[in-house]
């Protein structure tokens, strides 16, 4: 994880809001130790997770922030102008501005001529390297183990698995990497492409290009997965990671109770039983580049613990693998059925 | 196909070579009357394909060319002075400039000042539309039989069978569009989107938008396919615009002799056999669209007509599906198989 870096996370109005503040969370939950307070002037003066939530830029100072994060999607994800006058603030103030949203700060051109002015970075998460190529097989000779996170349907842990087993392995004592591949996981990692912004000839590319950087790092990669295979909108960047990142073995994440896709028009879009999407992965993989699924991951939130375990059991039931709840019961049992595959 | 425009295609020292001249090929093929005169200074006063080789911008005027059309790649795909100044010439006589190469016409600002000053358009094929978006499910509900060919790998003949399949079929008097997915399909058709050029996350949403387009056009869409399912490099946009065009039916497209993907490093990537690629498709397709391959197209390109038709009957072996070579032995064959699957 990258250092030096001390956080103000900027939440106006949304600091406590469970569907908007993903990079919040994330951020908080793994990366906690950088983040000095958080910013929602509905809300000063109260803890977010025993973070201070200051209301301006200013309250904030005192606990010595270097960077501004956006923390919280905003309203269409464009900045409103109560935003443009917090975004202002920060960079008046001296912090650089980290922004993971569809919207790139650098093309405001006011707040740019601001930012030059006062040398401070705008940082935009989203935006893809400029000089990205197609894939060129260096992938194929990466010398590390490479973990994807796939699943039945997005927004369902994929992000938080691979963290939560990438923690796991640096707790044994592997030279394990967490690789980035959305602005999240770039925010709370400090590196990273988000791999759906890339132009689409460039994907495989992209993912390419991250374990080998993930290579540099350690040998044991948790790549970020991102969309699913099946998934009528982000299919084809679900693909092109998986060729990309050319991953020896795969975690497949799900979440106990969900049947459909969501969110996506012109459904229903059912999810196929767990043991077809095993094979499915598997098959699509790379002939060149074989790859198994050797654990599941099972998103129990929401669920008693009764019904969590049981949703585990079914998982491991259906598709005769080792399945768990890695944020819920640990990330220990399912480490143990990558560390196996990788001795088998 | 679009009406009114008269090429003059520019082909500088590559109008006879045959590796660089895609797009070329493709609009003397299938827009013949519409091609007035290829540039080559190398070879004027020849003719190729027919169509008079003349050496300078000026000698086609009498010709009464609208449009200068970039027919071949360029070295490395960028243009090199000699080209600069044809480009030049060409709107300086007052001709459109269309362009499928990666670097785009509109990028150079001399040109684009000279363009505006003349008041003719430089239209770089390969650019997407600002206006995308992720794809919708407006798909799902297109009121047309949507036909994509997939391959076993890039490059081998995919748009062809594509266009050939859509004039059989308008020879037949149906209501039958051909839906460009690449800048040399574009070129031929006069519309489309070229899909790997834009932003992954809206892959699925360009190939939305051009079924929607052709369901305006026709009832009957041939959608160009690109890149293939297991293609180390490009199966994401493949993908994409499986899940985003919304086929019912495939046309599966080998060229004969082919056993690994081709020009893709860290490989050997052995191709699977056509009875599991029809298999994958079909299993890759949406639960909500199923999709079925209903007939090979075999690329029997220089095999002579014996080892050609033992070609075709071995795919129809391995497969059990109606397989031709629709460029070779006409497209009758597959266009039937695509009709029987119609009315079943």
């Amino acid at each position: 994880m990258a250092a030096d870096k001390r956080y103000l996370i900027l939440a106006e109005g949304r600091s406590d809001d469970p569907h908007y503040g993903k990079t919040m969370r994330g951020v908080l939950r793994y990366r906690r130790d950088d983040v000095v307070a958080v910013l929602d002037s509905t809300r000063a003066g109260q803890t977010e997770n025993g973070v201070p939530v200051v209301g301006s830029v200013a309250d904030s100072l005192a606990l010595g922030p270097t960077t501004a994060l956006v923390g919280v999607a905003t309203q269409g994800g464009r900045f409103p102008p109560e935003w443009i006058a917090i975004l202002r603030a920060c960079v008046e103030h001296g912090l650089d501005v980290e922004n993971g949203l569809h919207v790139f700060l650098s093309e405001d051109s006011m707040l740019r001529e601001l930012a030059d002015r006062r040398g401070v970075e705008l940082r935009d998460l989203r935006r893809p390297p400029s000089e990205l190529s197609t894939a060129t097989g260096e992938n194929l000779s990466v010398d590390a183990t490479i973990v994807l996170t796939v699943g039945s349907d997005c927004a369902i842990g994929k992000m938080t698995v691979s963290l939560e087993l990438d923690l796991e392995a640096r707790r044994r004592g592997l030279r394990s990497v967490f690789v980035p591949t959305g602005q999240t996981g770039i925010a709370i990692a400090g590196w990273g492409i988000s791999v759906d912004a890339v132009v689409a000839d460039f994907l495989a590319g992209a993912a390419e290009r991250l374990v080998v950087e993930g290579a540099a790092r350690g040998d044991l990669l948790w790549v970020e997965g991102q969309g699913a295979i099946l998934h009528p909108v982000y299919s084809g960047v679900t693909l092109g990671l998986i060729h990309g990142s050319a991953p020896q073995l795969y975690v497949l994440c799900h979440q106990a109770g969900l049947t459909e896709i969501e969110g996506v028009g012109g459904g229903p879009h059912p999810i196929p039983p767990l043991s077809e999407l095993v094979e499915l992965h598997e098959r699509i993989s790379l002939p060149a580049r074989p790859a198994r699924v050797v654990c599941v991951a099972v998103n129990t939130r929401g669920l008693d613990d009764v019904t969590a375990r049981d949703a585990v059991a079914s998982a491991e039931a259906e598709t005769g693998l080792p399945a768990d709840d890695p944020v819920r019961f640990g990330a220990g049992r399912l480490l143990d059925a990558v560390v196996g595959a990788l001795e088998s």
